[in-house]
């Protein structure tokens, strides 16, 4: 209500108001949505609806926009897997940090369990007699599970690659696969095993091509499909 | 030791001898590890040599090269983590996801411990009676430990922005900063915060500038500087 040149103290006071107007979480994701869409506009990118909001929130949680170009999504897979959590699922993580960032408490609201069989002495002492890794042995555990699973990897490809042969040879069919770990050795192949055998057998699948991913990401797709429920 | 054309059934057993040859995890690491440097090496970067095994796992974590442009040390920063975890340290992070990610084997080999304080009811609470984050009381809880304190944070800005105002204040000194939140809000202007503040009162931190980190990136930070131990 005055005319006067806005002083610095002015400023600095509309900055700390601006500060803590933001502080609260849910208008700091808010703020973190509108930004992440503004600059997903000026770089013309126009994502698809059904898929939009899983690979937001992934540019959310890595502040990497390669992810809108990299992210693939085998039919209806968001349907899908909003379907299987809507269901009460069993998800298995390759990794405790993936385990550790999915919404617990989201995921017990819709009746859902979530497990990780990486830190079990009985896994690691197989997989070191076997010679293979403590991944591809909780693999087999989680198939052990007379209910649908839902793959929650994050890191290790070798878990996918077990996936791969127990699907090739009939001997189990995962309900859904998030393959996104992230790495420099057998990654991207393991991934490319993945889509292709997804697309051949119809397991559905959310996958990112290339090297990145990690169990944030893997984290993210399971929060982001959930909060479509 | 033929001189006949190699058939591609020969091919695909290479293939495979290839892939179970690098099944085994150690190997894996270290392959992985090889391609990074040969990577940074054609991008014609040089990383200082304190610095070098942080940042290679950082990438390694993360398959972003770009973090190799991005991450600031403070003077002899490396240096001083490494005796603080080597003297058996106190680290608190702000998420259950860094908490998850830290090598607690190791950690606990060096008389370590590692605590978050995000799930604690009482600290929901206070947080929701002041209008605060959970992860700004988490540093308050932090900073009564008598012993040094680590701060570990992959996810929050405000957790830095409280321990700037705890350190400008001068209640209290950080013994170091991990600050590698990721995100669109607050993120960048609290970690320059830190560096500016670490910078004028002697407060060692690494932190990421820009908008990436994140709990991952927190933990194989610690875990790299446990490693160089």
């Amino acid at each position: 209500m005055t005319s006067k040149p806005i002083s610095n103290e002015r400023i600095e006071q509309n900055k700390t108001d601006h500060m803590e107007m933001i502080l609260r979480p849910e208008e700091i994701e808010a703020e973190s949505f509108r930004i992440i869409a503004a600059e997903l506009s000026d770089m013309g990118i126009t994502l698809p609806a059904e898929t939009d909001p899983v690979i937001r929130r992934v540019i959310h949680t890595t502040a990497d926009f390669s992810y809108a170009e990299t992210m693939r999504f085998s039919e209806n897979a968001v349907e899908v897997l909003r379907e299987l959590l809507r269901n009460g699922a069993r998800i298995v993580t390759d990794t405790q940090m993936a385990l550790s960032g999915i919404n617990k408490r989201k995921l017990a609201d819709l009746g859902g369990e979530v497990h990780c069989f990486m830190s079990d002495p009985e896994v690691a002492a197989e997989a070191k007699k076997r010679g293979t890794t403590r991944a591809a042995v909780s693999m087999e555990r989680a198939a052990a599970f007379p209910q649908p699973v839902i793959f929650v990897i994050g890191n290790a490809p070798t878990a996918l690659l077990r996936l791969r042969d127990m699907i090739e040879s009939g001997e189990y069919r995962p309900a859904f696969i998030i393959g996104v770990p992230v790495g420099f050795v057998n990654v991207e192949y393991a991934k490319e095993c993945i889509m292709e055998l997804g697309n051949a057998k119809t397991v559905p699948y959310i996958v990112n091509a290339g090297r990145k991913g990690g169990s944030n990401v893997a984290a993210a797709i399971v929060n982001a499909v959930m909060y479509m429920v």
